[in-house]
């Protein structure tokens, strides 16, 4: 273990590769080149442009899987998702061991993967790990050691040969028999699949698996064919109604709706709000209930953004049609009213990780932003942020696009001040995700602290009436409410679990197993 | 020198690299890993996304310019484009020396860069050269030798890494500050512009040039900003009227119109024309009206194709608005039908070399096709055909999609029997860019000649009362009216001025200086 730039102990070497701890903000020049995957020729391809193949395990032989090697897939079903679970339940009964599963994240739905992390059907998983298997993760249960990673550094480790991924599962809600696939059209339709583009980039072989096969070219073809090895039909690709919720509600909390209220506000007194600006909030709540309270603002004042970042709702595809903004830049789509819009708007445009956050390219969409709307499972007076666990030491969150979104201009946490009556803002946090020279401003419902580095937003907001705190202000008055700060959480600080990566690659902290 | 497996004399050094002759279709499998650009970091670019530089000059500097380096641009702008010759301007200003050009191909307006090819600021030309370039190569005038490749061939050249660029240079009928780019809208619009994927995705340094610079995001990003360092704005890309004729007329020779009407009807009696169909054709008077003959008989038979492939004019428009096909995929526009229809019409689509031609891909469209309409200077009877040079010798064309479009199910040469007293059938082309076993039909105004190996199609025409022939019979018809065969080129065996290159990166065919 070694001490990085942030104070943190992480491992130099993790599942027996080297790493690089974490150097400080912009401090860390990666060196080399981008991965490089073996040309290929078109002479070992059907010239007839028909790759299916009968069966995932069929494919799967095809593509010459063998122990020990990298299978990735993708989230975009999210909670609906039942191919990754055909597609291990294949590479048991292929007798395959050790597989280094590396989703772009997982969901209670791939509970049924435990069975193979026990039986070493699955060495260990590389990718945001949202509930049980985070939970399995925290007791130590699983062999290797997780590498948690934002949606661009994702992207960044397929591309800089940190991740080799062997084979690439992409379930594609509509595709072609040439491999051409997306997420628009079909019964699994999840708006857009982008999260799999770089292992369709970067993955030796790559496997389509599609419920809705159409006559080539299915269009738009947002995962190229020209990338991909086999196609798989399958009957269906998961629980439709858990792949996208269909109705995404508005908090009704009068706690959080004071948040959201804050939050319009704060970016309206700011300065922020003007013709052309751009922000990005995620779903949840809190956030929704800010793009409402904002969009009045907006009309109000007769102004217009040059574009809105989803996850998007029905609330921002509202903003869209109703002209409050030119364009969606969209991540992924949460709910049937984005993925409707997708489909009907050409100004709804599908972004990948590559285009919005990869940190090892000629810039991203994310510092261009002028505002990023986050969430936080804690922070602390130095406005660092944790989103992966809790104060009780659980891994139970993946990182998604949120460090990414730290380098937008002004970078808001909108966090209830407690949750079940364990403080929000504490001394340290568990785990640092992101340093706090990124986190500008702290919305909660007691109290919004500006971080003392954005003297900018401080001028601009003195003669606000908004309620501008000092965050130790905020703390000491929620510690008072809740009865102290919370109990440190019982891990054993010998057993590393998963580590933390920051965007650029290097490791930020560690998580630790939980002494239950 | 070596003899290839098409018996063709081809160096087995060309500008100081090692070539592969020629091993036969289907013959030669690549090795090896695809070009590794270097890692970059979104720290050493503007975090507001602002890359503008105010000059090309500037940009070039930027780049870190220097002598012998490979500078590529694209030819989307045809023969309008100024950007070009504006770029070797500055090359020139700066003194630098010995440049590899490595455009997708040139134009008569390039003529001003003969110039530079003679004081030595361009080393030689990879590319395809239309005109004067050509005379100027074919004089055996350029330092060094010319390297001619298709459309995917140019791809798979810069994806393998045979051709490293250091600079790209992007023409950009509108481009946002970041670099992302497109070709539909803005003064100089041309459609698409994806003949400069592969300089976006593999170059070190890619600088965009735009006329119509629009506030960020610039969409569709058919160029993504993510792959681009720097951004200059110009007054101007060029003479509008050049870059899109505007009007594309149908030809009125009768000889012509009746080969057009013979290819419709082979379409159509040989049973390729039916539901889900698809076909590719050419700019060019014969093309357009097949087109329209072909047309005739989809509508009276109540047959729709699934999709068509452009080079799109208002003819294929007509055919998707009408209709007649599910999808244009498009390569570039020929006229300003096409450019609006792409901007307009979500299944005129826009594709790159990548998808429809690069052969060291995971498969590719041009060989999904069931018939390609394609022209050529030259055929010979055993069904080879040139496309680059003419029966003089000189190098007057450049390659194109051809080659690529050869592996479609159906691959008919539409040419007339003789050009201006000297026939076009003859025993040997001049230089080999098409192997007869790919070329399945060659219909003239005097017989269609169906390729030996197609017993398929000739028995599926065996009862038509098309006028199918022996190519040897239509030969020595068209030498009796000529009063014999064209005369042998007049070149020098000892200089060879250019290569062809075959759509895997090996050599096919030599080109020689023209004794004048």
């Amino acid at each position: 273990m070694v001490k990085n730039a942030a104070g943190r102990l992480v491992p130099e070497v993790v599942n027996n590769q080297k790493q690089v701890p974490y150097k400080g903000i912009n401090k860390y020049r990666p060196k080399g080149v981008k991965h490089r995957p073996a040309v290929r020729s078109c002479m070992d391809y059907p010239f007839d442009g028909n790759k299916c193949v009968e069966s995932i395990k069929a494919a799967l032989v095809k593509a010459g899987i063998k122990d020990g090697m990298t299978i990735s897939t993708h989230h975009h079903l999210r909670n609906g998702d039942i191919v990754t679970n055909m597609l291990f339940d294949a590479v048991k009964e292929l007798g395959i061991k050790n597989i280094r599963w590396f989703p772009s994240a997982s969901f209670s739905c791939h509970q049924h993967l435990i069975q193979y992390l026990e039986d070493g059907t699955i060495h260990h998983i590389e990718g945001s790990m949202n509930g049980p298997l985070g939970k399995y993760t925290s007791q130590g249960k699983m062999k290797g050691i997780g590498i948690l990673r934002s949606h661009g550094g994702r992207y960044q480790a397929v591309q800089d040969g940190e991740v080799h991924i062997d084979i690439a599962v992409i379930a594609a809600p509509t595709a072609d028999p040439f491999g051409n696939a997306n997420g628009v059209t079909g019964p699994a339709a999840c708006g857009l699949i982008g999260f799999a583009l770089a292992d369709s980039e970067y993955a030796d072989r790559v496997i389509v698996v599609t419920d809705n096969m159409v006559p080539f070219p299915c269009v738009p073809w947002q995962i190229q064919g020209n990338n991909v090895d086999f196609v798989v039909k399958v009957d269906s690709l998961g629980d439709s109604s858990k792949i996208v919720s269909g109705t995404t509600e508005v908090t009704k909390s009068p706690d959080r709706l004071l948040i959201a209220e804050y939050v319009a506000r704060f970016i309206e007194e700011s300065g922020i709000m003007k013709d052309g600006f751009s922000f990005q909030a995620g779903s949840g709540g809190t956030n929704l209930a800010f793009v409402l309270f904002l969009k009045e603002r907006m009309k109000a004042k007769g102004i217009k953004a040059r574009f809105v970042r989803g996850g998007s709702t029905k609330y921002l595809v509202e903003l869209l049609e109703e002209g409050l903004t030119d364009y969606i830049l969209d991540g992924q789509t949460f709910d049937l009213e984005g993925v409707r819009s997708m489909r009907e708007n050409p100004s709804h445009v599908n972004t990948s990780p590559f285009t919005s956050y990869n940190f090892h390219g000629k810039g991203n969409f994310a510092s261009m932003i002028d505002a990023a709307v986050l969430g936080a499972t804690e922070v602390d007076v130095n406005f660092n942020a944790n989103v992966v666990s809790h104060s009780d030491g659980y891994l139970l969150h993946g990182i998604g696009g949120w460090q990414n979104c730290l380098y937008s201009k002004c970078t808001i946490l909108a966090i209830p001040s407690f949750r079940d009556r364990i403080p929000v803002i504490i001394d340290s946090v568990t785990t640092l995700c992101g340093p706090g020279e990124l986190v500008d401003v702290i919305i909660t419902e007691r109290g919004i602290a500006i971080n003392p580095r954005r003297k900018d937003l401080l001028d601009a907001l003195k003669d606000s009436n908004l309620p501008i705190r000092d965050i130790k202000d905020i703390k000491r008055e929620v510690d008072e409410m809740c009865g102290g700060k919370p109990q440190k959480p019982k891990i054993d600080p010998k057993k590393v679990v998963a580590v933390v990566k920051w965007v650029d690659g290097t490791v930020l902290d560690s998580i630790y197993k939980v002494k239950e």
